[in-house]
């Protein structure tokens, strides 16, 4: 992804291992999991967790479980997530729900999350199997408020927005930098410090993936573009480009939110409606915020090992295209 | 449900009631959790997790929490199951998914898992904790495993079914009755005992679901009947029927499932099949088998509080309708 340090490249390479051979005995369910693990992913999650629990105190399996642990987590949401917005792609590949069927996706993701709970109680520290669940807890939360909220498109507000990334990012996020605190035996201070990082990153992250998704569109990457507005969402820069529209645009807009197929000419013009002046202004500085919250943060833990490393990933953050 | 004693009835009601307080601050959540809590269930599982807890050293609201936390596990696996089996009904009542979505189905079933994770940190058991993040995962794999069975219908043999029996079913009895005798710290020998027993009992008990699905025709119980039929499962009756049946019956009846719509003359004709005297010999036999192997474990227990009511709970077993 981007330069990372050795040793941190050798710690993911190994959290990709320990998830490997978690697989379970079954033929069916191997296959399954390791279609799900070819596409590798960012694992942005399972680095923030390498990072926060760096430490020459504790041992560095660990560490690798914790963040093994934390990207189970994260893959058996994105897994049912799938079959919650009957996508197609995930990642760039077919995803599960259309490899197989919607009935193994949901038991894929139950399979994966009990697994990751199993490996949480063999870690043996309570307040981070307490985070975690409660994590994952918030996480389910946050789609359910989302799915309703989308059922009642007017009325959309920027608080609900914000709600709703927190709780589907900034809270795997938090509990990431928290967990890998907690794991090594950090202060409750600074504990809290790493968690309110993680939740203004992972917010700021939620924004960028909000963006990429209009930008696709531009962006010769291969990453679907629109994906977000074909499921009726309404991300950080449609609600900006909502309340600038004319009454006509915003007529428009609505009536091909949630279309599955749009014209290239109607794709075209809501990407212009969001590359509207003054909504990319407004969308840039609540990117900005979060990145100077997460900076605010950071600044309190430069006397540790990760320090750099989480300055390199926020770089990272702001230039990916993917 | 049958006659329970005083104490236990009203433990049981506690469960309840403890579910009911662990509902989420929001209105969407509360409405499906509330839904899926009317229709009561016969909470087999809660109870022998509270018989098996029963002990003078102990408080009440460990062995309360724990059987609560096990109901909300096996409420999170059936509600993943309406969405993997497509069901309109559930407990007589319309399933989530038909009154919501699948979506919501999937979400409030991780929404429930990760609250009954919660509320086993807050128990503070480790090996507790470690026996049902198993069962849960365990459970995952026996539906996975089914669902891979059934789409390869002709070569299915007795010890398949057993197995899937056995995870679906009889692993969460086991790791009900496993725990709650950890909770009361009872032998390593005892707790065992209750595992042995709780699987017989378990495996036992979805026998009898799988005869009643049949019988229900027959039944005037108000439960839907040939459920796993249209659902295209083979279970033990149909098993034992096709091994019965000649060629030209066992054609009909694999030409009939997996139908969701039968005809009244032909949903006669496969009930008569399974009524077949050797079918329904060899079925009764199999529940006889599981049905004295939890005998034989439950008489090592004759000295506990609970030996009574899980006798009672045997002889329900026996006689239930629904």
């Amino acid at each position: 992804m981007f330069a990372l340090k050795k040793t941190t490249k050798a710690e993911l390479k190994k959290v990709q291992s320990t998830i490997k051979n978690e697989l379970a005995s079954e033929k069916i369910i191997q296959e399954i999991y390791e279609y799900i693990f070819i596409s590798e992913g960012k694992k942005t999650r399972a680095l923030l967790s390498l990072l926060a629990s760096k430490s020459t105190d504790i041992k560095s399996d660990s560490r690798i479980n914790l963040a093994s642990i934390i990207e189970l987590l994260h893959t058996a949401t994105l897994v049912h997530d799938d079959v919650v917005d009957e996508s197609e792609l995930r990642r760039g590949t077919r995803s599960v729900n259309q490899v197989w069927t919607n009935s193994y996706s949901v038991l894929m993701g139950d399979f994966i999350y009990s697994k990751a709970f199993i490996l949480m109680v063999k870690l043996g520290t309570p307040s981070i199997l307490d985070e975690l669940a409660k994590a994952t807890n918030d996480i389910a939360r946050g789609e359910i408020i989302q799915l309703e909220l989308f059922e009642n498109k007017q009325s959309i507000e920027l608080k609900d927005l914000l709600k709703i990334s927190y709780l589907k990012t900034g809270r795997l996020f938090e509990a990431s930098a928290k967990t890998g605190a907690m794991l090594a035996s950090r202060s409750t201070e600074e504990i809290e410090t790493f968690g309110l990082m993680g939740k203004a990153l992972g917010t700021a992250f939620q924004i960028k993936d909000d963006i990429l998704d209009y930008d696709a569109l531009r962006l010769d990457t291969g990453k679907p573009a629109l994906k977000d507005f074909k499921e009726g969402k309404i991300t950080f820069p449609l609600y900006f480009a909502l309340k600038q529209a004319s009454t006509k645009d915003r007529n428009f807009i609505m009536s091909q939110l949630g279309q599955s197929k749009i014209l290239i000419k109607d794709q075209n013009k809501i990407y212009q409606l969001i590359q509207n002046e003054k909504t990319q202004k407004e969308i840039s500085a609540l990117y900005e915020k979060y990145i100077n919250e997460t900076l605010k943060h950071l600044n309190k833990l430069k006397h540790h090992a990760c320090y750099n490393e989480i300055l390199d990933l926020i770089a990272f953050s702001r230039t990916r295209k993917i």
